[in-house]
């Protein structure tokens, strides 16, 4: 199936390898989107889709098509929708961090201000949703619009709850199952539903798109206090800014001391230069971010179980790799 | 057909008499829709639904389907699709404007910050188009997505172009029809589509909404220069504040000698409190804000000779006195 060198320390590159064609035509027909809009606005949409992101949730499109099927051309527009969607979310969510830098670029919030910010936003994601509008299946249409609910509605619950020292590990994974869950999974269930196999394999690769999700939250979590800002490419330590109690922050809440716990809402309400290292020497010491690491491996291993449905393939294979792959970055 | 005296002087309210019901059941409507969200968000989206607006796309959806045939369940959909697009984009509006009130109540952004704000507009307006994909005819709802982003991109370039003293008449009207036009438009165009009419009845109407459209932003852009707040209900003068160049400083800077213009500039960049007063007395004396006024004349004359190809009916009626009622306020 492949070399063993790739199936011991798979990259990403390796696990996309089946896809690797699709994923091109993919960057052309993003690069066409910001034909779609009024010519004064080409510039904006060109700007918030031309960085290089991992294209993730595309990857996860084509993959399930392959592992259940064909991929078709449901799949290439799936991929550009949950793309654009991903992209309108990112583009917010720098509003609300504040956040300078995203993929080594500056944000748009950066470049163009809070106003025009807001509106590209916006109309980014009525053209996602515009563009699901096409297919010949209304109901894979509204099952994207639902996904798209949950990432806003995951976003606004994760928002409410800011400097929420109380916020449960249940509310957690409930807010990231949202957030980041939903698109992961909406990839994999149409990806697999275009093909029309049995509702079991549908729903199989589902779970399997959920708890890849959650798992790459919790890695995105530790990453945002563990972090380089070079190698990462954004702008890092935001979640603690914004008052967002990420898993590792709540790993350590949930196992300190009523005096331990007083510190670290103490650190976290102080604005002090080194704030972020004296929390990461907490969260190392009391074996926080070790304990957030494995909550994510039981994640990628339920990720890994659900793929036993499906038959072996280069595809499927590239799934199991994807999994492998987020756990040599834990 | 109705009263002499309601058909000289038309309010609102006797303009809308024959869908009076039906505007009835969509106040219910709306406050049903919070129970779609998620248990934590019920609060937010009853706030932003709950302010009394006065409905009018919902109002020319219904009165254009009376005025081509049956008001349909279809009609009651898009009624409700329509008002909540337009909410979220109020509520998206407000935070750019920074206003603190809208329809007599504290804007969302002054009660919860602009955080959340951009997660609700967002989810808003996911769950309107949402609800337009359960129509039976995948085209509508197309239309009415394409409405919205031609609301969001009018935004966008009215936002690009503040500050712009060079901004054209054309451009102006652009982006107008976008931003306020397209609402309106749709309302009365798939308001006639569901009665299955003529095309040239669909077009008729379509042009009626979006002439009173206009019509009726260039009325608030002048009620931003000329109202007073209590009356009504919102924040006034964040055109000037936001460098939104409005049709009556645009027909000001348009018959202005250089000298005036640079004055008007000048008094356009000062920050000082009577800013607003001498602004009026300038807008006065040049006959601006009568030449914005009768530009919005000209668009509610178009939109009434478009109701010709309509038969008599109470709902024609109502669709007349909308534009006498918006004439009257001019």
């Amino acid at each position: 199936m492949s070399s063993p060198s790739s199936s011991t320390t798979p990259t990403l590159a390796t696990a996309l390898t089946s896809i690797a064609s699709d994923l091109g035509v993919l960057e052309e027909k993003i690069r066409e989107q910001a034909s779609y809009f009024d010519t004064d606005l080409e510039e904006y949409v060109t700007y918030a889709c031309g960085s290089s992101g991992k294209r993730l949730r595309p990857a996860l499109a084509f993959l399930a098509g392959g592992a259940t099927g064909t991929i078709r051309s449901e799949h290439r527009t799936l991929a550009l929708i949950l793309e654009l969607i991903h992209v309108a979310s990112l583009v917010h969510d720098d509003i609300m961090d504040g956040a300078q830098l995203r993929r080594e670029r500056p944000t748009l919030n950066a470049k163009w201000g809070n106003l025009l910010t807001v509106l590209l936003g916006d109309v980014l994601f009525a053209h996602a949703l515009r563009l699901a509008m096409d297919f010949s299946q209304s109901n894979w249409c509204r099952r994207i619009a639902d996904a798209a609910i949950g990432v806003c509605s995951g976003e606004m619950l994760q928002t409410q709850r800011r400097f929420d020292g109380e916020l449960s590990l249940e509310d957690y994974y409930r807010i990231v199952e949202m957030k980041t869950g939903s698109l992961f999974a909406i990839a994999c269930e149409l990806g697999a539903s275009f093909n029309e196999v049995q509702p079991e394999v549908v729903t199989a690769l589902k779970n399997y798109g959920t708890h890849i999700g959650i798992a790459y939250q919790i890695l995105d979590d530790c990453i945002d206090l563990t972090g380089e800002e070079k190698k990462v490419g954004k702008t890092l330590g935001t979640d603690l800014l914004g008052g967002k109690f990420t898993l590792p922050i709540l790993m350590l809440l949930h196992s300190a001391s009523q005096q331990e716990k007083e510190q670290v809402h103490q650190l976290l309400l102080e604005e002090k230069a080194d704030r972020s290292q004296r929390l990461l020497v907490m969260l190392n010491n009391q074996g926080a971010l070790l304990a957030a690491k494995r909550e994510a491996e039981k994640f990628l291993n339920q990720a890994e179980a659900s793929l036993t449905i499906l038959p072996e393939s280069e595809y499927r294979k590239g799934l199991h790799d994807i999994a492998t792959y987020l756990r040599q970055l834990l």
